[in-house]
């Protein structure tokens, strides 16, 4: 349980009566009971109320909200407030201004602002952080920690510059190192000094947001700064926890964010919160596919949505409503995926600035009689009465999707083969295919033990990391079905080629070489020819955008190219090994392939859809203690008939048995 | 009379002797004389050439013209020379350089290169207007002042920087109601200094030219901006001044141009002027509108038409050549919607530089021979013929659109609801469903009188200022009919939502609570369907952007959605209120729902269109000491008929009756 | 030939040994062998490594590489490494590191880094040259020396503004001409001091890459910098050739390459050497533009092709494979329009930064057993076949096309009349109605000679230097068919415009005066109505984008305008004067016009084709000696029949007559 003292669902989100005048803050008490909500984030942005000078800190405000809402039963998440930095330090140190991609000294504004190597920042950051757990870590109304705010953004000052050499001198200990994991003899880069090495911007390596003429140092650069922004988190974190160990910390991250690799991040936090905002044309297999990846940051540990909108955004290019029934649904799909919390941001609409036009638990009418504050205390009955039963269930898989960070960046920063090579969408594919068939599937990262899955799907695995190519290799002696795709098993960790024919060190276990890879535009597509049918696999797929020509050393040939002069040659095969076998796709297949090929392996593997449903519905399994609670959601607007054999109805109590009707948009949860 | 020395349409334009040698002086007289020409605009860019260094002026050239042109009969719109600075100012002086939106400090180049804030270029641009209000006030051939030139963009330099922290002084008094106009507790960006107030733009609170994290302070860097360029306007014009108050001064504007608030600058303009270029895809209706604000800024006073090119222009995509009698056409436009002169950009076409493949009166050919001087020559013989009769007429409308700037670009800082929303494009829908009913509208800023109106249409009243919604609901009680639309009444003058409710302060006037605003892709539609047929208005129309989700609070519902979650709730209705009434329209309407709308309101209140036309023909209407002009101007490229009655033909002296002919781009003007 | 030393084509390409440990340089060896590699070109990019630090120079790697290769029996294309400065000296001497189009001071990284004006630069560029001059100058294994990489970009400097303003001083003598030249009246920017030119780039005149305010200043800054790039490339060849003048000295172009005016660059290299790179969607006939330009450099002299690559690259957006036989093919188009070399970028394919995507003779996978490198093999054998027959043997051609770098600039930065324009694409337009129809066509500049000429073609001369009118009405009255389209004749050299009517000094050639231009979106069409059938050219075509308006002034006209207001006016005239005639085509018409209009003219002037082949076959004649070589190249994946009439298959040995049959990306090397 995150925290016991709120042994339930937590509801909430995020609040800031500092906006507003004292008159309104009993009206807002007496709103949040109705909701039913019982825990506000507090603090996020009053770093320059809480310190108006460089000597002085005032809580008082802070103190009179928390002891408020704890008096009315509601508790705190407290946030450390230093995810922006005051206007009078911005001015009084320029330090804690950040220089941006296009080597632009920033001035005072925005958010995400702050350097992360900024003495200035760090100095103060940590002192806020010590302050607060001096402060609020007894507190009986405290929670948890909230650190920051959506930590994110790159800095490419002369402070990251140094930091940055610091950082390699540590990671390489020699310049010749530096040298040959970067490959600078091409182009003449060599480094005879560490100061010769200047941040990979638009003035330097990179241009466009992710080309880079030495992807070494732009790979370095992003882990380098992930690290720095992590380093902040770990700064106040210990502090805090200097104060109370037993208060949680955490930050809300946000899905498959690009800038951060948030499997080091999981491992520093004691529960993992993130921030669900889909956008109007988000595929709802997306949204379950960052929460599987949320869940897997802290290897399926339950997690926290910390935020998502009662209805509407702002931020997006039109900002439709959640429908009736869509903001309920979206909210049980996080807690289907494992969220032990559903938390909005936000709970009072601003009245200024650029989100006010963000959806909040009350509107700017300022009362209860609205769709979006019934459906939020309908929300909020529900998940009291629900009381512990779900919490700290779990989710089981017997499917893992490999996703990693640094693969990815190097997958963005390659010159080549094809610019429309998107890895998040390629694993996005495989994963939907899975979603579909209502097949539970986690998210891993590369330092996660294989040995519980019998099906582990690495797609694009540009980048293999040392070691792990044989822990493939044993996942798949011992029994495991190992599935990976064209652009696998490239380089290592330094983005150097493996030389010897791709796919590298991958090549012994799947039992092929990638002899070429063709690159052609979307409009260009070939046929997969399946040799022989098996399970439902036959006939031909249409494929696209990458074709690797292969050669079968020993793998079984399962389909061909239709076409073009690579026509009759293997994309898709099959290799014994060990106990095991080794599958790989040599192409961007379409959807009916994934979902013939995976359901097939699936069945080879008697990995079973948790419910067999219409399309649109979602179904999860949770499980504690013995007891299964299994997630039935209904993501078409229409009504849906389901069979789900016997069951109780969590949520109304009643016996369930056969077909039944879920309405649209409905969800059910039922014990079995 | 703009300045009753020359008591006609004024014939004429822009005109750069001085990029000529001597000897071809003589040969533009000759022409300008073929042509009918008795204006030119003189020294527009001559700021170097009569200032040569920081101590010498040399009026030499410019003595020569404007006597030359004196003795030859035409006289000269003499302008100030200060809308480019001379280069070795530029050198001397980087003060007078401009800071750009991306926050780099600017070299010498372009045009608009001053910085409105910078003491160098204010005090030798009023020097400058002293010298030659001294030397050419009293000059019989100067008919009126033209400073500067096209006045436009925004500087974000220190000096800006401090002079906007003086400005913000003086409106806010203390830091604390900037802080609360700007509601700066968001996001923690509370200043406790004026010093730490920064400019808003990419290196601060801004990106993309119109994206920003604090409307506040963009707002108020906007109004900032055009009034430190209206100071040097003014600057300028009281020194002029000085000399001889009875010389009339302007500077020429640029229709719905985004960065200057030009209803107030009309109103220290003795006269507005203004440069129509429509792309080569504009509808003639915006121009129409366009020419209707112009109007409008100084409530209907006849204003210039300082320039439009004989035939092409240079600086869009695709330059076309206006159609034979286009010129024409589109000259007596701006008459008919209240111009009093007719002049062109420019009298001969320049060398080099970028404007050289612009139209001019003399082309590169050089002689009269061409198809555009032999067009410019007829339409100068017909201005002639017309002489004063036109003069000071009036045109008469019964139907007021409101626009205003600082809720235009309120409504483009937005973050939401919707990218979509574009406010010159919604006012144009409202406009052009009446232009093409003839129906006369007048343009009107928020300081108007509004009680000579039977019907006032605000469309996207997004930012009501203090007292607008009262002088409303005082229009409508006295029987006004009022329209408007979705996204209206949302905030107040400093981008602050009117808690309580949607329209806040309009709420009551409109008789309707808004509860939400459903913001949809482009593609998405949805129907409004009528729900009781009255006039024009029947069965249903396509909408689509944004959605009000609308509880009638007394109003009557007109019509509903057709679909959707909120199908069957209102999306159009009509509010008694005292002897009048209030209509809103939810959502963006097809262009069929506005035609039928209009008309049925207007003829609700008696309001006709100035004659029954084919599609295509415009038709406005100027009167003078009783007696009454119809212009019927044919947009078609084909002859068509119309029924105008008896009248006399103002061009050829005859009188017609009934149905008549008009041939493709042809015009009448009609006494009746 | 280019170096008697090897009396073949060569073959061979950039080779990158530092790059790798020792052990893998045997392995080269036997490989390149293998593959019949003669030629490798060295030390590209290996500054940091011979110059580690400013006082020392360590060439032992280039040594022992040169050396190891000539012992071998290949030969070295020996680079000067000045393509790219060392990391060490943009940290010593930042004055080496460019200011970029946006006025950024860039820092260490990328490519093609170093200013050309930066006197840092210059003296270590200069002295690595004489160190290298001084070695290696008289090795045996030496063919040619490789200067600096693909010349290319522009800087903005400060040392480039000095530079700028003596390079204008020079060639204007005095400030007035300059203001004369660029038109300064014009908007008053007038200059009284040469200090106050500063380069125009974003911060100054231009944006948005090719537009700008004033054209004078842009072109001049663009030769400037080709000048002083140009100068870069002297420096470094006056050196080398000191110590011994009997080695060639080149360096590689990049074909229809924007910033740099080749033509002069042609004048001054030995030999022309240059980098084809098509990308998926480049038409062959543009890569074939490209060699006969390249070819034209030097008046017909045979060139290098210095790069292609065996199959792939990496820095398009789809980098699709050479399918098989294209880079046999495309290696054969190269020799056919003049290449004496065939080289490739690279022999080794690197293993890290960003082009270890990019083909290389030797991938990835390290061994012979590659398609890539069976193609290259097989082609290694049959160049040492061909041995020197086709060495230095030329191109004969009775059709020349005028290319120019000034004029296509001066169009880049015309504002107006359309955006449309691109004046590499009309060129093309024209050149692949010929190539098309085998007709083989010399690409010239304005200095060349046109006199051996039957017919010459200008698209879009635009600008007319000074005496090229004349030159063009000799060739004309001797008897030469000239053609030219709209938009030419406009400009002098200096982008002014030539007054008295279109196009200027071409119209006593043409015949005709221009009177408008009318410029119209793509999608608007007009007609071509051909007058009187004469050859192929009947009925009518269609046209767009551009319109002019013309006037015969003794011109026949050949076809009239279907449509719009100019309907029934000339668009495309033919005027004779003196023996022979000049065309004119008012605007952009399709492929059947250009074909039917090109083949009309040719025959009038009993130009033939090479061959009549079957689309998709490309002919053209190499002749030595009196000995014909006809090539023949099926760019169809398909086989074809080509009627060759009796010939030697120079490949096979073997006689061949009549109709004959080639395979899809065939090639039919035959001596007549």
């Amino acid at each position: 349980m995150i925290n016991s003292k709120l042994p339930k669902i937590w509801y909430g989100g995020d609040y800031n009566p500092e906006q507003w005048e004292k008159d309104i803050w009993d009206e807002d008490v007496r709103m949040f009971k109705l909701a039913g909500i019982d825990v506000a984030t507090l603090n996020v942005f009053s770093w320059a109320l809480n310190q108006p000078d460089e000597e002085t800190y005032d809580f008082t405000i802070l103190d009179e909200q928390i002891d408020r809402l704890y008096k009315n039963g509601i508790y705190t998440c407290l946030a450390t407030s230093t995810a922006a930095h005051p206007a009078w330090m911005a001015k009084k140190y320029p330090d804690v201004l950040r220089v941006d991609y296009q080597g632009r000294k920033r001035k005072f504004g925005g958010r995400h602002n702050s350097c992360p190597n900024s003495p200035t920042y760090r100095k103060y950051a940590e002192r806020m952080a010590d302050r607060l757990g001096e402060r609020y870590s007894d507190h009986p109304g405290v929670l948890i920690w909230h650190v920051n705010n959506e930590y994110g953004g790159y800095c490419y000052c002369d402070n990251c510059a140094t930091s940055f050499r610091k950082w390699l001198q540590k990671k390489y200990n020699h310049l010749d190192n530096v040298n040959k994991a970067w490959n600078t003899r091409f182009w003449g880069h060599t480094f005879y000094d560490w100061d010769e090495i200047v941040p990979p911007n638009e003035l330097s390596e990179e241009w466009g947001g992710s080309s880079t003429a030495f992807q070494g140092i732009s790979l370095d650069y992003r882990i380098f700064q992930s690290d720095s922004l992590l380093d902040c988190f770990k700064l106040e974190r210990d502090v805090l926890k200097k104060h109370n160990p037993h208060i949680p910390v955490t930050t809300n991250l946000m899905g498959t964010y690009r800038e951060l690799d948030y499997f080091k991040w999981g491992k520093e936090m004691d529960v993992v919160s993130w921030d669900n905002y889909p956008a109007y044309d988000t595929p709802v297999s997306l949204t379950a596919m960052r929460h599987d990846l949320m869940r897997g940051l802290k290897s399926g540990q339950p997690f926290m949505l910390m935020e998502q909108t009662p209805s509407q955004q702002n931020w997006q290019p039109y900002n439709s409503l959640k429908r009736p029934g869509v903001m309920r649904l979206w909210s049980y799909q996080a807690v289907a995926r494992g969220a032990d919390t559903v938390m909005f941001f936000q709970l009072r609409r601003s009245v200024g600035a650029c989100e006010k036009y963000h959806g909040a638990v009350i509107e700017h009418v300022g009362h209860e009689n609205t769709r979006v504050f019934r459906e939020t205390a309908e929300l909020g009955k529900e998940l009291s009465q629900l009381s512990d039963r779900l919490l700290d269930s779990r989710l089981d898989a017997k499917v893992a999707i490999v996703f990693d960070w640094e693969n990815r960046w190097a997958t963005e920063l390659s010159s080549g083969p094809s610019k429309a090579l998107d890895y998040v969408k390629e694993v996005h594919n495989y994963y939907a295919a899975l979603y579909e068939q209502n097949i539970p599937v986690d998210m891993v990262g590369v330092d996660e033990d294989l040995s519980e899955y019998d099906i582990v799907i690495a797609p694009v695995l540009y980048m293999v990391k040392p070691g792990y190519a044989k822990k493939l290799e044993k996942f798949v002696e011992n029994g495991g079905t190992f599935v990976t795709t064209f652009f696998s098993g490239i380089v290592n960790e330094h983005d150097l080629v493996t030389l010897g024919g791709y796919p590298g060190e991958l090549r012994n276990l799947l039992g092929i070489w990638v002899e070429e890879i063709d690159a052609l535009p979307p409009e260009n597509k070939n046929e997969i020819v399946v040799k022989n049918e098996v399970g439902k696999l036959k006939g031909s797929y249409e494929c696209s955008l990458l074709f690797d020509i292969i050669h079968s050393e020993g793998a079984e040939v399962l389909a061909e190219y239709g076409s073009d002069f690579y026509a009759n040659t293997p994309v898709v095969t099959s290799n014994q090994f060990g106990k095991g076998k080794a599958l790989y796709v040599g192409t961007v297949p379409d959807k009916e392939f994934l979902s013939d090929f995976l359901s097939t392996i699936c069945e080879e593997k008697g990995v079973s859809p948790l419910l067999e449903t219409p399309k649109g519905v979602e179904v999860t399994e949770r499980e504690k203690d013995g007891r299964v609670y299994l997630f039935v959601m209904n993501h078409n607007s229409m009504e849906v008939q389901v069979n789900v054999g016997e069951a109780t109805d969590l949520l109304t109590g009643e016996r369930v048995a056969g077909t039944i009707s879920i309405n649209g948009h409905g969800v059910m949860i039922l014990e079995k």
